[in-house]
Parts: structure tokens; sequence; C-alpha cells
């Protein structure tokens, strides 16, 4: 049955003439053992909410996962997708990826997203079976990791956080094959890896990774620990290939015609390439057909919950995180503020957001990579999760941004839980790698991140982003908020919880903010992602000032300035380009406005704001690095002030 | 003596009203030992080549490290210094700043980066001394590292080359207090470190941080070893504040004047705030001078060294890269490419040029994080860098992205080489945060950076680079080439490598390009940033083409396609954003020329190229992410063609 995936890799990636042979067989052994004999899951229902996950965290295997969905009998690929491996528009893109395929957990490719993914699977896991009981959630989570996946930092990260909560019910199996692109591991690395497992917390033990039975024993054993288990299955890369086994040649090329034929015979394989025997085929879909019953008895129990548990775990599991639910949740945001006008950083408004999201909505898991009284990421009374209470809604990270950001999009992709979390806005560049496959896979992660700008103050230049704003709007599909105050906070966080199919980043003050916005007004100008705050007066605005977040004070008062020197100057708050970006051309051009004059100010870089205020406008903010200081002096010496906008502001009507 | 250090932190947080006083205070007694009893160093030559580098990988615990360097002599801190911690321009900003203050060997602050780059340090120390021998070079690196540094996933990758290499000279001193911002490190961690760096090929103890002796004894067994050693030391954050010590709450801010005075009693420090009594002041002051006769007779012996190779290291430790020797080696580069024109990818270009300036210049340090062969950052004959060679040039530093850029970081801060490494452009989001380090201190880091777009192909979107170019555009200071032949890349990396001041990345193309420019004309036209590759023909140019990299070829073709339409266009290659937008206004209008249409193709998102078309300009290049296919295949889908360059081209003109 193994020999079938391998033929299949070795033909499609000859027939594609590109991909990686050597990791679908080698793996082959572990893979059938697990697709087989373990793994809990129905090709006829992908989606069925408590199949086991299965991660291939080495995505450049894919023709491995390909060919186990194929053999299994999953409708998404049939053999004329093999065929069309690595083809634009196919079905078997070169990484799995989790949009385009059935049964494909995950985007993988990256290497140690999978396995930093899978630990936030894990947790989901653990978290649901808390909340609805093991009746309805009750399942494992299994990673084919390779060296690669071990050797990124992001696995430390990772691991440690999977030993510390204890995620008995994730079984990494590492594909121990002793190569990586560049030759043998010894070249580049030398860490014993089941002492560092143990290290962290994990049982790890040792195998032969061609041994079925030695495979089996190992997984039957990790599933009885309490603690999360690495296996690693010591295999040969390009298992049958006559000359490349063993050896990096074989990882990521096509083997060519003659050691295909070479491993053909080795590995007594008769058939024709994209033919797999009747008799092997069916020993293969009958295995996939194994866990039918399972789903059944599963749908049964679920089907008996009283109607609104059912209700609300169907709800949980779809996503659906209902309009007026949620406009009920923002209404209470506002009322509450109306209630207490005062100045406040914006990361306190999110907090106070927070406490009306948090429990209007107990699929909030929240979080922060050791910064929560900084990041007001935890109201009060939200129970940290720990392995004590998987129930618990509040993750203690660690100072792991990145094994944070993967285990979100594990969440996230597990589903019935929308992870958010926090951090410092220039630590974004620590798990940029994550939030990236976020915005590929189009899933719904929230990302506080705080201390948006200089407004930090004494932390310095390295903790002080500047070109970190524009680099996340680079990235596609993200949305970037970052409201101007209270109100605005509560209405990027009411549409960052909305889009199902869109991951957010919340940057947020670390400094005191005016409440700009009346609280009693209904609606949410921040969906259209730029509005007119406030409009000209004494005349048609000569000049329009767009800003956003802690800047749109800023912009506030240089219209009063201006306004003493007759000029009439309208306010625009820009607090989320993307969704601007994404109206049509007339309503942006309604929004920016006719005013001669264009002025942005953010106390960043300018890239991107050509597109609102065009690259002849004028932009007030950062051009270099910051400094350490108090925030008030830091604002002063960079020139980021109302005088200096409404300096600029003249000084462009003049010009004109 | 400790207890000097623990006063003037407690005040100087304090007075700034802002800081860390936890660390200071509980490393002292570490910081104490290392600074009077082992580190090799003179105050009065801050910068002596052979002294021990000594990195405070916590950079939060800033007033330690200005403490010392006030206590022990150095000119660059004095106790108004002190006084003025964290306000703007002091030379004792919030986090410690290589270019701020001397004594300080490298910005740190971002956890898990000052060890990381000490690794490079290390590696550049064994690397010289092969070179050089003891007589020349011959110290050790310290690293004081938090529970933060540990937890970050870089710390892993860096742990695990360190141990790989046998960087004997490597000794990190864990401050193992227990506690992170959050509260006791238990919430979030359950790491065994002492098992997970000897599992990295570590040796490791842990001791009483509180004990000099044992903190000696345990140095002393590490300078000794022939691995890299942690040493844990037990402390007490904030040792010596009466209520706050061990408790988070004395991580990140000031303790209060009560707390103080407790503390001061605790401690028997009558001392009144920012003074140190003079017995005390005196200690500190002969111990910071007794590595001065070493430093003589290192002195004596470098001026006995023969006058070329004294001359040779005078001009490595100075970072000299003389502009003939550089003119000369891109000549022969030239002639080379002159006497085989042919179609090359840029990466392959790159190996070209390193053919001869890997020879040439004996400073530059290679690398790849394993693709090597993908890369192309490995020219024939560039001897490996093991333990068992560590004269050999080219490091093999796995899949570790971020450790490797923050080696990097080290070895240009430790000086002597010249470090230049290879792996994916999409993968520098795994290593950011380096990058971003080596702009904000203004070190001269290459990254070659290879299969810069979509042209990589099959490998899909989890691989293919689209915001990347914007988002490292974004980072102030750094230098962004995408050249567009082989002489244009050669060029680059002639102007990479003589940028003592800055640090690069080289975009390049997995695909074959044509050679566009001329090989037997002298000059580097690249350093203007971006110039016109060919003038517009039958008339004054009606359209301007501006493009980089691969995509120069595809606005070549586009010109040729306009002019059957009647349109004179004119192409102009811009290699570097960054040169370009340094010049002044008058030339930078010069090349972007008055051409009535601009339109600009690149394979990335367009953010940023409207500094160059303008806001209402043309562009041609991705909105979204890649896909898996072959490279032609994707082109055509994406639109990225000659055609639509000269459809979207045309369009404007009828329009204007």
């Amino acid at each position: 049955m193994a020999n079938a995936i391998r033929a299949l890799a070795m033909d499609a990636v000859e027939k594609a003439k590109s991909g990686h042979p050597g990791l679908p067989m080698g793996a082959a052994d572990i893979a059938t053992v697990l697709y087989t004999r373990v793994l809990k899951f129905d090709p006829a229902a992908p989606h069925w909410f408590d199949r086991d996950r299965f991660v291939l965290s080495a995505g450049h295997g894919s023709m491995l996962l390909y060919a186990l969905l194929h053999l299994t009998g999953f409708q998404s690929i049939s053999m004329e997708d093999i065929k069309n491996f690595r083809q634009l528009g196919s079905r078997t893109p070169g990484h799995p990826e989790v949009e385009a395929t059935e049964g494909v957990e995950t985007t993988t490719g990256p290497l140690g997203q999978g396995i930093s993914t899978a630990v936030g699977m894990a947790i989901a896991e653990r978290h649901l079976a808390a909340e609805y009981g093991p009746d309805i959630v009750d399942h494992h989570t299994y990673v084919l990791a390779s060296d690669g996946d071990l050797m990124e930092g992001i696995s430390q990260e990772a691991i440690a956080l999977a030993g510390h909560l204890k995620l008995s019910r994730l079984i990494v199996l590492f594909d121990d094959n002793g190569i990586s692109i560049d030759g043998p591991i010894r070249l580049a690395d030398s860490v014993d890896q089941l002492k560092r497992f143990e290290a962290a917390g994990w049982d790890a033990c040792r195998i032969d990774g061609h041994d079925p039975e030695a495979i089996l024993a190992a997984i039957e054993a990790a599933q009885k620990s309490d603690k999360p288990s690495l296996i690693a299955c010591r295999t040969t890369i390009a298992f049958g290939a006559p000359t490349k086994a063993g050896s990096e040649k074989s990882h990521g090329s096509p083997l060519g015609a003659e050691e295909i034929a070479g491993a053909r015979k080795a590995l007594g394989w008769d058939a024709p390439p994209f033919v797999v025997p009747d008799d092997i085929l069916s020993l293969w879909r009958t295995a996939g057909a194994r866990s039918r019953d399972l789903r059944a008895a599963w749908e049964s129990r679920v089907a008996a919950l009283p109607a609104d548990r059912k209700a609300e775990l169907e709800r949980r599991i779809a996503g659906a995180v209902p309009a007026e639910k949620l406009d009920a949740a923002l209404a209470e945001i506002k009322r509450q503020l109306a209630a207490d006008p005062k100045d406040r950083a914006s990361r306190s408004s999110s907090e106070l957001a927070l406490g009306v999201l948090v429990p209007a909505f107990p699929e909030l898991i929240g979080g922060s990579a050791d910064l929560t009284g900084s990041n007001n990421t935890r109201p009060k009374g939200m129970p940290a999760l720990t392995p004590e209470n998987y129930g618990g809604r509040f993750i203690h990270y660690g100072i792991r941004e990145h094994g944070m950001a993967a285990a979100m999009n594990g969440m996230a992709l597990h589903g019935g839980v929308v992870p958010y979390s926090g951090t410092f806005l220039v630590f974004s560049d620590y798990c940029r790698p994550s939030i990236r496959l976020a915005c590929i896979m189009g899933r719904r992660v929230i990302h506080v991140m705080t201390h948006d700008s200089i407004g930090l103050g004494e932390d310095g230049p390295t903790h002080q982003p500047v070109e970190h704003l524009a680099a996340l709007r680079a990235i596609p599909h993200l949305l970037v908020f970052r409201p101007c105050d209270a109100v605005e906070t509560a209405e990027c966080w009411s549409l960052a919880l909305g889009s199902n199919h869109r991951p957010s980043v919340l940057a947020l003050s670390r400094q005191n903010l005016p409440q700009l916005r009346d609280a009693t007004a209904a609606g949410n100008p921040c969906a259209g992602g730029a509005y007119e705050l406030l409009p000209a007066e004494g005349g048609p605005a000569k000049v329009s000032l767009f800003a956003s977040g802690s800047e749109v004070a800023i912009a506030v008062a240089a219209r009063k300035r201006l306004a003493e020197f007759g000029v009439p100057a309208r306010v625009v708050s820009v607090p989320c380009f993307e969704l601007f970006l994404d109206r049509p051309e007339a309503e942006r051009d309604a929004v920016i406005g006719e005013a001669p004059v264009r002025v942005a100010v953010e106390a960043a870089i300018r890239q991107g704001w050509d597109a609102i205020v065009g690259s002849h406008g004028g932009f007030v903010g950062m051009t270099g690095f910051g400094a350490s200081g108090p925030a008030p002096d830091l604002y002063r010496h960079f020139g980021i002030t109302p005088e200096r906008v409404a300096e600029v502001a003249l000084g462009k009507l003049q010009a004109l």
C-alpha cells in the first residue's frame, strides 16, 4: 500500500518536471499506518468536526498528502488532479493549500509553520472538549515534520508551549531522514532532538520509520501519554530509488526516467504511471471508510443535543458571528463610553471593548506574548487556559510571538473558536510569516498590537514601529486597523470580529488619546475604511487632512490652527486602508474630496499614503527610526505636531 | 561593588520615571564578577579589537550596562549621562544602542537578538583567530540573557548553530530569575533549559547568581570547556527591594521612593542618589583598568607584524573596502560577462560575481540557510567553516534564517569580516527583526535573496514573494537591490560591498534573464538607483516605462510593442529605490523624465511605486498572492506581459 504513494509521488513529480519526491517516498510507510490504521476521518465528510487533524508540516512533500487523499477516497483528488500536479488552477498545487483542496487541514510549505499551527489545533480541541464534553469533541492532532521544521526557531516556541500546556493529543511524527537540501544534516546540525523535546515536556522516542508495526506501537503508546509526543522515525529519503535514496539529490527534483524504472523494480511495483492496481486501491478505500460508523455515531450524539446547545455548536463550527449580536455589543460599548467620556489609550479602549465582547462571544480565546498588562487583552474575570483548566479562555503564550501567531492560525483552522492575542506592534516582525499564512488561508485571527508608534516613548527605536504599518498593509488580504479613539476602537473590533475570512491587526496606542467621536451616534463609519470626521468650516475646504490613530487628534488641532489662518480644512480619519481601497473609485473620491491641498499625518513612514494624498500631497510623519525619550519630546523632535501639519498645508497652498 | 550598580539603576529609573530596575538589581552580582574579574577590556580603548565582547541580550536592563561603563571608567558615560537616562539625545537611551554609546557592543532590546548576535561575534572571533593566530585574535564573547531571550525561537536557532560549531569561547550567563512580565515564568513555560542547551551541544550548569565565587568558578570552568557554555544563575529580580524583590512588579517600572529607601537600607547603601562613594568607585576604576597591560602587549604584537600583514589587518578592522579594488573586481566580472554573453538567472549572475569577489576580498564570509545550490552563494572552491576548520569561509547555517541574520549582524559588529548569506526572498519575513536591527545599527550585512517573484513557479504562493520588496523597502536605511541582468547584478554587488554602513538585500531571480546591458561599458549606473536603460526612438518619449529585476526585460519588449503602435517609449531600470530616492529632486526628475505617461512594471504589489510613477501612473504587477504553476503560465495568468504593459500605456495615453 505504501508503494502506491511512492509510485504516485515519483510519477507526478516526473510529469510536472518539478517537485519533491524524496519525502513522500521516505515517509510513505508512516503515512500508510497513519491513514489506514490510526487517523479518524471520513473522506465522505472532509469537514466532520470531530475528525483527527493531520498536518503535513513538511509541505514540500505535498504529493504524500495528495496520494493519501486520492487513495483513501476523497472526492477532492482524482487521478486527473494528480496528473495536474503543480499546474495552474489545479487542486494539487506545489505546497498544500487549505482553500484549494478538501482534506488539506492547513497551508504549509514555509518550514516550522505546520507543527506550530498544529499546536493551536490541539489547544482548540482541548478547549472545546472542556466546553462540550468528549462525546462531541475528542480527537487527536498528528503532524509529519521534517528536520527543517525542527530547525526553524518557531518550532521551539511551539513545542515549549505544547509541553507547557500538556497537549497530550498532539503527536508529532518526525521524518528523521538525516538529509536536508545542502546534504547530510550533520553539515549544519548536531541537536539531540529527543532530548530537546523531552526538555520541553514531551515524550520522545525513536523508531524505524519503515516498520509499520513499530510505527503503530509508537503511536498507540503516544496516545496513552499525558504529554505531547515526538516519534522520531528513522527513514531513508526516496526509499526505493536505486541511486538517489538516502541522498539530498532526491529532495527537490524529479528522479528521472531511469531512476524511476529502477525504483519500480526495487519496490516490486509493476503498474504503469498513474495506475493503482484495483486490489491495492480497494484496500486503501476500505481503510479510508473505516471511521464511517464513528462519524455516524457522532452525528447522532450531536443530533441528540438540546436544540439551543446544538444550534450554538453549529454556529461556532460555522464561525458565524451574527450581525445583530455584534451590533448589540457595539451599542453596549458605546453606551459605556458615552457614560464615562474621558481620554483613553486605544489599548485601554480595546480592553473596554473586550469587556463586552468576551462575555458576549464565548468563541473568543484571548492571549498575549507576555505583555498582558501592556496589551490590555485580558478583561477582568477572563480565566486562564491551563493544563488544569482547558476551559479557560486566556492564554499566556510566553515571549513567543511567532509561535503564538501560528497557534492562532491553528485555532482558526480547527474552528469553534476565534483567537485574538497581543504583542507590541514592532514585534509584528517576529510573527510575520504566520500572519502571512493567515492571509493566504483567509482565516480570522485578530492581532492586538499595542505601542504602535514613537508614542511609546522611552523604550526607544528598537521598540518603536516606524515601517510596520506600511509593511503590514503590504500583505494582501490583511485588515490593518488603527483607530483614533475609543469609539473607533470599538468599531474596528466589531469589524475584525465580523470578518469571517480575513485576519486583522489592531494597532493601538500606549498613550492617552482624546475621544473625538460622539459615542451616542449609531452606525460604524470605520466600515468604509475612511470617512470625514470633521467638515471644513467657513467655506469650501481648501485643505483635506488625513490621519490614522493617535495622529487624528493632531490633524484636528491642525484644522483649528488653519482656521486661525482663515483656511477651511476638513479632517478625514483613515482607520483602515484596506477597507477604503476596496471601495469603488467614486466612493473613494468622495471621501478624499476636492480640496486643492491634501496632507496626511501618521507617525510612521509615508509609503502607501500616496494612494490617498497623491504623490505630490503633503505628508507629516517619520523618515527614519525613532529615538528614546518621553513621547511628547519625540513628537516635537520629529515634527509631528499640529503646527507642522498646518505649516505643510499652508506651504502647499501657497505653491498652488 | 554590586550595590553601586543597584543604586544607580534604582535612582536612574526613578528619575526618568521609566525603565527596568529589576534586572540590573538582580544581575548586579553576575555583572560585577564579569567586569571586575573576568572580562578583558580597557575603558581607555573601547574599540580594542581583541577585547572580550559582552552582550546584554536582555537589553531592557540597560542601566546595568550603563552603570558598568560608568563605574569601570568609560568616558562615554558620565554621571550626568546616567541622570539623563532615557532622555532624548542622551547616551543612555532606554535600550542599549551601539551607535549611541561607546562600550555598548550591539543594540539590544528585541528579545533573542542579543544572544543570537553574540553567536556571530563568536564565529568571527574563531575565524579570525584561525586566520591571524592567537597572538592577534583570542577573546571570549559573554552574554547576559533573560528568560525572554531563551523563549524566543531565534534563540534555538542560535544555540543549535553555536553548539554545532563548537563555539567554546561563547559563554551565556542566564539571569534565571523565574519572572517575566506576566508573573512567574511557570505561567507560560516549563522548559528544562539546562537539558535543552545540552541537547544542542552545550555545557550547562546552574549556580547561585548572588554568590560571586560560584559565578567566577562557573565562568572559569566554562572557559576550559570545548563547547559553548550556559550558566544558569539563579537570581532574585530586584534583589534588595523590600517588597518588590522576586516580583514582576519590579520588571518595568520605577520602584517608587519608599521602596528605594527600603532597598538602600536592606543593601546597606547610604550614599545619596547618583553618588558612588570614592572608595567603591576607586575599586571599580582599578578593576576597569586591569587589562591595560594586556592591551599594550597586544598592540606591541600588532606593531611587530610585517608591514603588509599589519596594513591588511588594520584595513579589515576598519571595514575598509578600497574603491580601486572594488572597481577592478567589477571590471573583471564584466570582462567575463562580455566574453560569455548568455541568458542567466540573476542568482547565477550573483554566483559569477562572487567567483571574483570572494577571492579578492578575504573578509567575505558566505553562507546559506540550507539553500546553497538554489541561492548560488558558494562559488567554486570556497571552503566550509566548520569546527575542524574555522578558517573556512562558507557557513551552512541550516534552516535558520533568523539565527543566520542575527549571526551576520554579530560578525559585522565584531569586525574584520563582511558577512553575506542566502535564502529565498519570501523568507525575509523569517529574519526581519534582525534585518531591522542591522538597519538601526548601520552595519554592512549582505542578504542574497533569490526566487524573488512568481517567477519561481511551481512552489506556489507560500514561496512567492509579492509584498516583500515593498516591505523591505519600508525599512529605513536598508538598500534593496533588484538587478535586471548579469551586469546590473555585478554592479549591485559592488554597491552592497562598498556600503560600509548600510545593510543590503539583493533580490535575485530563479529564472533566466536576458543580458540587457553592454558588459563592455564602464561605470556603474546602478549607483544612482535608477537610470535610463533605453531612450525613446522616433520622437520625444510619450511613455516612460519603469521596472526592476526580471520585469525590465518585459518593459523592453513593451517598448518595442509600443513602437509598433508608433508610440516612442523609453525604459528606466530601477535597481534600487533607496539610492534613487536619496538623490536631489532635480536629478530624480531628470531620470523620471517628462513623458506624459508613466507605467511601472514589477511582479509585486504597487505600494511604493507611486513615488516614481505618481499616484495616477500606470502599474502592472500583483494585487494578491501568487499561485502554483510553471512561471510562464503565471506571468500570463497575472497579466505581467509586454502586451499588458503596452495596453496600460496606450490606455493612459488615450485618456490624456
